[in-house]
């Protein structure tokens, strides 16, 4: 099975240049000025630009309430041709088992190749030392939740630090859901002593120093453990310069941000009528400075790559009722997996904050880099994976939840330009979307298998 | 009761002159370039230097298993005049009257004034309520444990942050000890589980990380709660930029350090045949770059004070080997109360650390500032108590446990050399200490009642 | 000639209390809780709080086009009591000289006590040899100007190096007026081939970064020649931090900033109809942002002291309008003198930006100990001179040119508003002013000589 | 002519991969994962690395005493492929001019490709209206010096300043040679007259901080400029750490370090018997802290390029001796373009220093980018030109005169180990050097004319 790629403009995260793409059984075989061989097929990219295919490494299906993989086409739409989600570790339940379990979940139900990062939940003795098999099963980060104290995510001090310990002798990469979870709890309960039960007290509960104090804490504990440190969902400016700081300082210690952090505010919360509650997940949305901040982290490389934190809650703004009269009840999530792309180019390059190269660098190389999944994926290179977006950058066009693949009733970016389009989106050499419509065959994902010691380990000496 | 000191130079916190001071019922009555009225005692100053007595805002008696105040003439032998113990609050046992219980032990038995800050121990809700109160018992600072978990001493980010809340409402200084709790068991077991169990890892269980990150989350909780803060025993240079960045970027954030953090090191700790036990105390003695690091903090004024810990362990080193074969089981602390002025002297002043007038500061002023004694304490001038210490320069000698008072079987500065010597140290009027002995009426020592709204809130409008 | 004043409230830098004060042959004699013997004269002061006399440590008397020191009653008026005037040096006059001819400007004419400091203006070699004698005739500061390229204030990075190293050598403190003469001449150039005339050009050819990039190099200038370093008034965020930052590195950098950079901003200079020249002075008002940071750099001590740079152009507004049609010839300077205390107390202690010790510090300790004239000036202790501010805190008016003393016809702070006044200004037990009015003998100022190894030494081992 | 490059690892600034690649006309024309069309050669690379051929930005032939182009293969042996020499400016000659006259002295003499900045040494107003033409003979960055003053080279901040608005109308990179010439004036005066004549003042008298100095002022200058500014040579943690504060800031400021100040210490000016004079270059050599610190920065990313400077002296270590008993006298410059990818692998890539994609960013595509010359240099990808090291990791060998191009008596990095070597080094498809002999044909260098708005300009909107 032979395709070729004509006459477009390839974009990495370094280079722009012209030339044709040969790709065979899924992977690429040959870049070369011209290529005239035969092949089944022949796409020409004239006037287009040509990216890899993008690489989600922060989405969640099936879990904490969120739809399930068969809503997965709705990344390839938007570009995104690998996604990497959460294995939530049900109580009882092994870490391995767990992971096992949702890889099941998304075997022939995800249409875009899928990996896993292992999510600590019941943190026993055993679990621990289950950390040292997770290469095994291609699982090479493990997740920590700072917040949600009384909930199972809860992990005190004392069972991050365990896990660090054990996490880097194995080359995994540990990543922390930082905000300070007593701090939320007296906030909670000050705010709704007073009777405030509006969605922007999701906001005001989890202050941005909640998260920063967190940020701060994760890297200390990360000293203490020797180990390097992913921080997931950077949202604000003293968390990022924390990160920046102590990366500066020459500690391993990393982190990403997302899509509606770099976009939406705080604003979006406090719309009336109890609206808000679509965009409530967690951290909460912030104030603008935070915004400008985060993209001068991204553009900068203080921050690494933009994850989506896509989770289309079930029943969508119904299910978010739950919380009608308790902030603290709304369901968290935003959907977002297929808008990555169409924000960070829109309002990342067009508008001058970004080049076309960290645009590929944060949607793509990065986040395959950072799960231990590159050249693999996130490269257009001989070798890597056939997986490319072929960018028009003439299309203008608006969000509209109509045109979303989410299977929710609502998108967090409605109403948002749309500067360009993914003409089409090529998963290891097939077609799978085409201006805006899935046109592949569904559960076609594969999954994919992470590497220890990725990009978190790059100045780390192996032990 | 008349008496006039001649002839001395008076040194204060910002200036150096000759003059003859009049004291009368206990009260500077006044200052002037020659007295020469009647008077019933007159003491000749003259070649000495005269400072404001002593104020140490740091001290334990009777708690924690220190020695009582029966032993407080250590502190008058020492040029210190006014010590400010911790009243620690047993199981049950209300703020308020775990104050008077401490009050009691102390009256008739200290041989210099005192005064209290407040222990939150047991966080029941109406404990938090009591906070209010504690102006009425005359204290206005109230200190919670961040270490030190699973005892009854340890408090959550929840319980510190409800105390900062109360305490600001009322101008009570809110105090930390800041070392983080998990670490410290994360690493105990794991030095134990290697079989270590010389003292010196009671220094590699606590390192300064603990430190530096628990005095950071401090910072954030009294950000939140909008509070002023003083962090109690600073040891490591990390802690201190902190405190110090804070305080520079506008916050109300303070701290001291005591005279061990000053002068002595981990090699103490590492002294043989178990002998390091005798320097077992918490936070540890750090390596000798921390000392520096706060002797550039105190002169600057990034620390606020130097106190001195001062806890007398009853039983003296054969009570410190409970910890024999299990360094988590000494008991902490170590006497100082009595040291505290020659170590600034002779390590400060004639090293050329800290000018006379920072001493003076370090010593005396600040202290009853940050506690809301001043100016009735630490200070020279008309209206202030009569609290001196006459200042003999020439004297040379050494530290040796024989000749301190503090009731302990060794003393942690043993061997180490003075430059000077309080000649006459003054309570309200009476000599009660002359040439290293104590030559007052034991037990005269008075209660200071503290005022709130004290040093911490000088830049903070009150409420 | 005795004189007492009684029950007044007196504020030092540190400490505020009640006490009576004996004066004798112009020196405090006596601080007392009550003083009733026989004294020439009695002030009650009841009500009223007692400051040191000010101490205004930069003044231009006679130079630079300003008015002679007979109208330094203005001075007396607004509570100061000493000013510290530069001598400039004429070309082929020595340092020496040009500070006995200045003297001599002043002697018999100066209503308030006066000091000096030496200008180089003439750099030839005999000139840095002179610097050595200075402390004879009771100097003991050097200032150099790095801005006004092409007069003869201008020194070269290798003049400036060349004093400070012959300086520091004999205690001498070192100043600079820190401005990047290049950028002013290329912005200059600039402006006035645009077209631009008006006074607030002035500003945008003085832009912050001159002042930044000046005061950064006479820093580094300083550490090569390892000498401690005085910055003249420092107007920007930018030049504060670096002074801040040098001295919290471990260097005897130190800075003043002045009155009008702490209250006026640039819109002053973009009054119509030339009305802005009557703010021209260099460094140029800057925009409100600064005058913020300035007073957080005085109220935690990043900078030292407050000066008036008073400097009222003979001739007045006529005066300044040589520089109509040509900014850049606009005589440079305001008067200032009388209204320091007002601008500081009423904007400073009213305000709650710093507190009534810390305005006494600004106004008139620090400034002493700066020039080497503390304790004799600067305090309120038993030795030093009698100067006094009694100030009545009740007291609301206006300022108005109308009152002023400075003999020229506009005060830069017409308008603003007074909150308490000088009830009585006092030099030497002799009161010179009172509410507004000079009461005093014209002329009786002396001549103060400035000690070496003042205030930027406190931190330099002596050589 | 086609050529193919078989079996070989391909290592680019951000990926390894397994490909061949087809050559045509000195172009990339395909990368493939096999190739096996007939070719003119073949290269069979198997087990050997290819990297882009190497572009040294800063080297200087034929000026300041140095050797001419004819001496060029030393680079080719090295594997650079691309040299960038500085023009310099005869007094009276145009800026344009003394390019023309520069390219002519190139023009048949390199043997390597090579491109020019512009240096500015006659700075009259003439000269700064020509930067405008500069881009049209393929010149897009111009060199003014801070240091040097009393000679032809030296610029005042007016100069640097006028150079700088004018350059960035036309996507000019401003570089500087920052070190503050007063400063050296005087150390080098202080030092003679105190009788040292050893090389090493040449060290003393040219300090760390004259350069941090100097840099920072040039960056102050920028500012004023809002301009892009490239800092050449940067050796000392100070400058390089104002570089990254600036750019992280927000402002264009970049810079590059050398070989030997990554490698080199003062040391080596010390030897004994005059022999330190052959490290003599400008910026000196500096202590090995400032070492460990570049390393860390072009690690990260703070410096952008390891260029060579070099500046092979004509008559070697003889002519050094014009400095025998006045090291002010010393001729600098030092060899070393030969010697740049051996240093940076062994020292860089095999200490665990940088990775061998931040090592091929270092040498090759960032410099191209600098310059203007990217993707044409600096990059293997089709379109690109074929510049290639063939890179044998397995050879161990050492460094020595015996085996250089350089035509100078001496190798500053004499005897230093040397950890794989060129196998092959191909420009535009020709095989110039093998096994660390040159085989090309001399001269066949072609001019590269550099683009303007190159990445200095990167975040700069276009005017």
């Amino acid at each position: 099975m032979k395709l070729i790629i004509k006459n477009g403009t390839i974009v990495t995260s370094v280079n722009e240049y012209k030339a044709d793409i040969l790709v065979e059984d899924g992977i690429i075989k040959e870049i070369a000025d011209r290529i005239s061989c035969d092949a089944d097929e022949v796409i020409d990219a004239q006037g287009k630009l040509v990216f890899p295919g993008g690489v989600d490494e922060h989405v969640h299906y099936g879990s904490f309430g969120a739809l399930l993989f068969d809503t997965s086409d709705a990344a390839a739409v938007g570009g995104t041709t690998t996604i990497v989600d959460f294995a939530p570790q049900e109580e009882g339940v092994s870490l391995i088992d767990a992971i096992k379990r949702q890889e099941e979940r998304a075997r022939g139900q995800a249409s875009v190749d899928y990996a896993f990062h292992s999510v600590i939940m019941d943190p026993k003795e055993s679990v621990f030392e289950e950390i040292a098999k997770l290469p095994e099963v291609g699982v090479t980060a493990v997740k920590l939740f700072m917040a949600y104290k009384g909930t199972s995510f809860y992990s005190t001090d004392e069972s991050i630090l365990k896990a660090m310990m054990i996490a880097k002798e194995h080359g995994i990469t540990s990543m922390v859901h930082a905000e300070n979870a007593d701090i939320i709890t007296i906030l909670q309960k000050k705010y709704k002593d007073a009777g405030h039960t509006e969605p922007v007290y999701h906001y005001y509960s989890r202050p941005p120093i909640a998260e920063e104090e967190a940020t701060n804490r994760a890297i200390y504990l990360a000293k203490i453990a020797e180990c390097p440190l992913y921080v997931a969902h950077v949202t604000v400016k003293g968390a990022m310069e924390a990160i920046r700081d102590a990366y500066e300082e020459g500690y391993p210690i990393y982190g990403e941000t997302c899509t509606h952090y770099l976009t939406l505010t705080t604003d979006y919360l406090a719309k009336p009528d109890f609206e808000g509650a679509k965009w409530v997940c967690a951290p909460p949305l912030r104030p603008k400075e935070h915004n400008d901040a985060l993209w001068e982290a991204v553009q900068k490389g203080w921050l690494k790559a933009v994850g989506s934190d896509h989770a289309a809650v079930a029943g969508g703004f119904e299910t978010k009722k739950q919380g009608l009269g308790d902030f603290t009840k709304i369901p968290n999530g935003c959907p977002g997996v297929q808008d990555r792309l169409a924000m960070l180019w829109t309002q990342g390059v067009c508008k001058g904050r970004i080049t076309k190269q960290k645009f590929v660098d944060l949607f793509s190389t990065t986040p395959a880099k950072v799960c231990g999944l590159y050249p693999k994926k996130g490269e257009i290179a001989v070798g890597s994976d056939a997986d490319f977006v072929i960018y028009d950058t003439e299309y203008e066009g608006v969000i509209s939840n109509k045109d979303s693949y989410h299977q929710t009733d609502y998108s967090p970016y409605e109403g948002w330009e749309m500067k360009g389009r993914p003409d089409k989106v090529i998963l290891r050499g097939i077609t799978i979307a085409e201006k805006g419509k899935f046109v592949g065959e569904k559960g076609k994902g594969e999954w994919q298998k992470c590497k220890p010691y990725a990009l978190a380990y790059d100045n780390v000496p192996r032990q």
